[in-house]
């Protein structure tokens, strides 16, 4: 039986296709750590700062996803994506980081890591210079990768981890219900686009190239977490 | 005194330079025809289908306008405009059409008009090559414009005017609040970049050119409406 | 047999779905007055800086192809079509209107026509929003109508037209390549990306609107033209 | 006396602004292995694979410039660069790399190094999301710094070096009359969007810390070279 949440057919396959670049992200040291409670404080706050930088990128990320969107429900979801990130999950970050020491000052002052350049470039690059399936083959391994693990560590992580919060904002039911929305609305776009014939066509494979090289770049944000500094 | 609404400096500059052609624009003979009565029905309802299209145009410039953000409350009022242009406005659009009798798959196979084509695309482009200035400064003409037309035609409009309800969106304090914060926005970008001597520079003259061209734009769109077809 | 010169499977499609749209374009008013020499003076003129305009803008479409290429010979071509645009077209265009009596400076200066801005802003916000294809398939009715009008001038055209210079100028060998290889250029960025079966995706579709419109675009630029002002 | 060439006002600036980001590029220790024949082959030829991948999204870069370009000496520029790098330096890159026994089909399987995709997607994504002075100020570190750099090491290098080669590359007038012209675009293109105060706006800022971060990423992108592989 499947071990991992259903977000759709796109994922399905190009997760395979990722093979163990997928694995060695969602396995990744950094979250055995938060499910296990072995993750160095200092790790998960640098973290938790970088995770702010990337998160204005990835809020931009899907602005340009509205813009590149050609029917109006692609649009629709792309926005209320965006604005849940700029105008809820912003503040919250900001509560969240306040909460451990980190004030708003020093919040924004964060100087970029370079795996944070990396993987927020390298999306909205994809983006500007393709269409939209190319940033949601991209944005994928964020979105949907952090709610498998959200999931699996929800099962797996120890009673007393002091990351349950994390755990529990991505295995819960509004994030999970993002992932579908998210997933569907990948597979209805490559649908609209490419037909029901798409996986044998040489596009498929180009966007299965973004999804791992996007997963390979989320492997390295966990690194980067890990080493605790920019 | 002034006869028009206050949005902000930018805005009161790029309207004085604009001279005869805002004037054209903002009292042309289908804004008369709003204010006493006197616009055929059909002009009315075929502008009211082509500003569907150009709804959705709109709406991908100011989610441009939030990938082209580089700070955080630049990003949050484009993300809000966004989505109350892409969840909210287009179904009441939907609506407000469909009480017209032009039903929901009508005004979606609604061929474009060359006007609107025309300006959606400028505005687009000027996203697209130019940086969040360009894009409030051809954006302008139209959020602001409906803004100050709104405004006076709630004030010397016809009592029996069957367009009551138009010129009520555009005066209200809803859509007068979004004109201002708008406004705000604009002068403290320009500021944020170009500093407080920004009306002196080149870039100043390039932004109240882009400004004209939009609002020459708009005069043609309201005569697109008034001749009453594609 | 065909009367019309061989620029590759896509374009042969597109022309075709294009139908009565592409007609109108090739064989316009504007079009036959430069065959049978009846086109007035005046407008040639018009047209010929108005082509100027365009053509600086034209160019920034090759430029942008060349940033969205994704293989080494598409950005070689699109280069090599900037550089020949940029580098070279725009001095001819210079000598050529200075020996009508435009002067560089009046040239430099002309106002843009609304056909002039519909129709360049379409192309590049295509470009912008989409991919190569996108690009290729709005690029496609200028490049090769122009080589098609061509070919057909120069075997009908009356002896004594005066308009023989623009007539060989697209009509000669240099131009005629740069057709096919753009045709096949076009042909095999599809392949690339769409496979062998192409022309049954939705995509193939919205390819095939692009061109449409853009052919209709195509068509306004000629009215401009007899016009004969902006 | 300065020891560095003059390559203009607005690099002089930001290459002051950079300070250590910037000794540490220009003097990293792969640069003084090729200047003292130190560095070993096989991390040269690691860089050389890398700067054929690099080139390409170089070469977009460039094009992107002649997209964004706003009056035709600049796309003129731009144009040429582009031309030169597409339609000749790629094919001189295959043919070094052919003498160092990298064929032509491995040199295009080469799997881009994380250095390699942050510092190409890095210029790119400020380009689409910014204007030609964002672009400007994002290349100029890797076109001038290469030339600063061939200019010194003609002087200080090691008669035996067996990087000569690239060293006369470099130093060489053709590249040095390349960098004098991007140099002087630079500071035209600065001048006639911001004026001759530019040094004083926000928007100078800016762009000097997008130069600063390309010359960090040029220095990683010199490590990466170091450390020989992937």
């Amino acid at each position: 039986m499947s071990t991992h949440p259903d977000y759709g057919a796109a994922f399905a396959a190009w997760r395979a296709a990722a093979g163990a670049d997928w694995e060695r992200y969602v396995r990744h040291a950094f979250v055995a750590g938060l499910g296990n409670g072995a993750l160095p404080r200092p790790a998960f706050l640098h973290y938790l700062a970088q995770d702010y930088v990337f998160l204005f990128h990835f809020a931009r990320a899907w602005a340009l996803a509205a813009a590149k969107a050609e029917h109006l429900d692609e649009m629709r979801l792309a926005a209320r994506t965006l604005d849940a990130l700029a105008n809820d999950e912003t503040r919250l970050h900001v509560e969240l980081c306040a909460a451990e020491g980190i004030d708003a000052a020093a919040l924004l002052a964060t100087p970029e890591a370079p795996e944070t350049l990396a993987y927020t470039r390298y999306v909205l690059e994809a983006g500007w210079s393709g269409d939209l399936l190319d940033l949601l083959a991209t944005l994928a391994p964020c979105v949907l990768g952090y709610g498998e693990i959200g999931v699996r560590l929800a099962r797996e992580a120890a009673p007393g981890t002091p990351y349950r919060p994390w755990i529990d904002t991505y295995a819960g039911e509004a994030y999970q219900q993002t992932c579908r929305e998210v997933g569907a609305l990948t597979d209805a776009a490559i649908a609209r686009r490419l037909g029901p014939g798409a996986t044998a066509l040489p596009r498929w494979q180009a966007l299965s190239a973004r999804f791992t090289t996007a997963t390979r770049l989320e492997g390295a944000f966990w690194d980067m977490g890990l080493r605790g500094h920019p």
